[in-house]
């Protein structure tokens, strides 16, 4: 009965949703009516106790992460939002289900990608939300993907990473959909790969070399730590940054003109495999060795 | 660490997707080339303890039944499924998350839904399973909503209805994606207002009444009980059962000539608000006085 109701306030609140929704929440799917038919998705789980401690976030910031991580893929794969779908399992004493999707509903729409449908059911166990988001790839440029970084390319990340959860980061970040389209757009076909940070720089920058078949080597001094990361290994190991790390061909501007979010040249990508950091010494180290090569968040 | 490993094996079974998937897992979104632009999209969640019990459930039965959910909907706007996403928050000391990705894998293909992409987590609760379905409506009909019902219409239903937890048929239903395209091209503009019936034919006829501003009355003799359904009431209320209710002017087949399904007339829409059901002693019951108006599965 409860989750009727609910469900039933999403749908009076979703009446006119604007283009390319045509039928929104409350029928047994939605309908798109799209203007190109090359399509990005994503779908992303936020778990409480994992992704967020229930007892001190406020629920529009729950709702906020549970869509920002999920455009910040779309970013990740230089493309821009088009609409989205949240579905909530939510703890059986949990009381604020419809602020909650009234906030998701709300970003979902700031970052352009309207909420179109979705589903609400009770669990015994921590509340877990899930996005999924469409969106469509840079017109020119195309979608951005992993595997596609070449020997001689350099290794830049937006923004500063590390201490993202003891900052409250993790709760507040701005899913870099605007630096990944002026990228696309500066550099064209120069941009060959990028992945957003979540997992932590020294996980995803193995991703890459990885899908890629190449070896990546990052400068330690060059790493843009986030204010009160304590050191490189901490700012490089903690994950959930949302930054953009990519690799590119020639000149890439240090700053993103539309936003002023420093871009910074990290390292370059080499023949090999895996990832290796390079300390102001001299001294390597593989991201294996500092238990980051296998890791996921 | 399990969880990236188990990434790992979907991501290698995907390497190779059909149309229009042309990257699938591994990286940050999914990128499709769809050929056409009219798209629908459903997500549901399938959720241990309350839509399956994990200890008498086979893996592949529960894979089965968390995609067929998403596939029902799909059919029930009278769409062809083209690819699909799932997520998985596994109970922490869940053993067969690669047996059930692999089956949810395989179901999705075979209602030709791939999977194409999707996460997986753990959690301290129960295993909660989302599948996103994406599909197309069918090319002249359109989609088919529940809003769109009119008075003088008859209201049919396919199959049976009734027991379906209680035979294990909510485990073993066969989307019915060949039925609503049957429907769809043959009785085109006469197709009115479909739904499938998951809450039970007593709540989505009523929501198939709320949403197009009519009544809808069922003759309960009509009503295709299933096998060992005690009687109307029960055949009415239990819901999971995955089949098609509509809505229709003229003519209509008795049966799908592709499936053999039976297609049973129930009643017709008139003028009004709600849904009532006439017994064989001519006396009315409301959905709500049942106890039905307002439920929710």
């Amino acid at each position: 009965m409860r989750e009727f109701h609910l469900l039933q306030r999403i749908y009076q609140r979703s009446q006119s949703l604007p283009p390319p929704v045509v039928v929104g929440p409350g029928d047994d799917a939605a309908l798109l009516a799209l203007d190109r038919s090359d399509l990005l998705v994503t779908v992303d789980q936020l778990i409480e106790g994992r992704h967020y401690d229930a007892s001190s976030t406020p629920i529009d910031l729950i709702a906020r992460k549970a869509i920002a991580r999920s455009i910040s893929d779309i970013a990740a794969m230089g493309g821009a939002p088009t609409c989205a779908f949240a579905t909530g399992a939510l703890r059986d004493d949990f009381e604020h289900a419809d602020e909650l999707f009234d906030s998701m509903s709300v970003w979902a729409s700031h970052w352009r990608a309207p909420l179109a449908g979705g589903d609400l059911a009770t669990t015994t166990g921590p509340t877990i939300l899930t996005v999924t988001v469409l969106g469509h790839p840079h017109p020119s440029r195309g979608a951005i993907l992993r595997s596609t970084a070449k020997p001689g390319d350099g290794v830049y990340v937006t923004g500063a990473v590390g201490g993202s959860f003891a900052s409250g980061r993790h709760l507040t970040f701005e899913p870099r959909i605007i630096e990944a389209r002026y990228l696309c757009n500066a550099l064209g076909a120069q941009l060959h790969a990028m992945i957003d940070i979540s997992d932590g720089l020294g996980v995803d920058a193995t991703h890459i070399a990885t899908a890629s078949g190449v070896r990546i080597e990052i400068e330690t001094a060059a790493i843009p730590c986030a204010q009160k990361t304590p050191n490189w290994r901490t700012a490089a190991g903690d994950g959930e940054d949302y930054e953009l790390l990519f690799a590119a061909a020639g000149d890439v501007p240090t700053t993103c003109p539309d936003t002023g979010a420093p871009i910074t040249r990290i390292g370059v990508v080499c023949q090999g495999a895996g990832c290796l950091f390079v300390d102001p010494h001299g001294q390597s180290h593989s991201a294996s060795s500092l238990g980051w090569e296998h890791g996921a968040n």
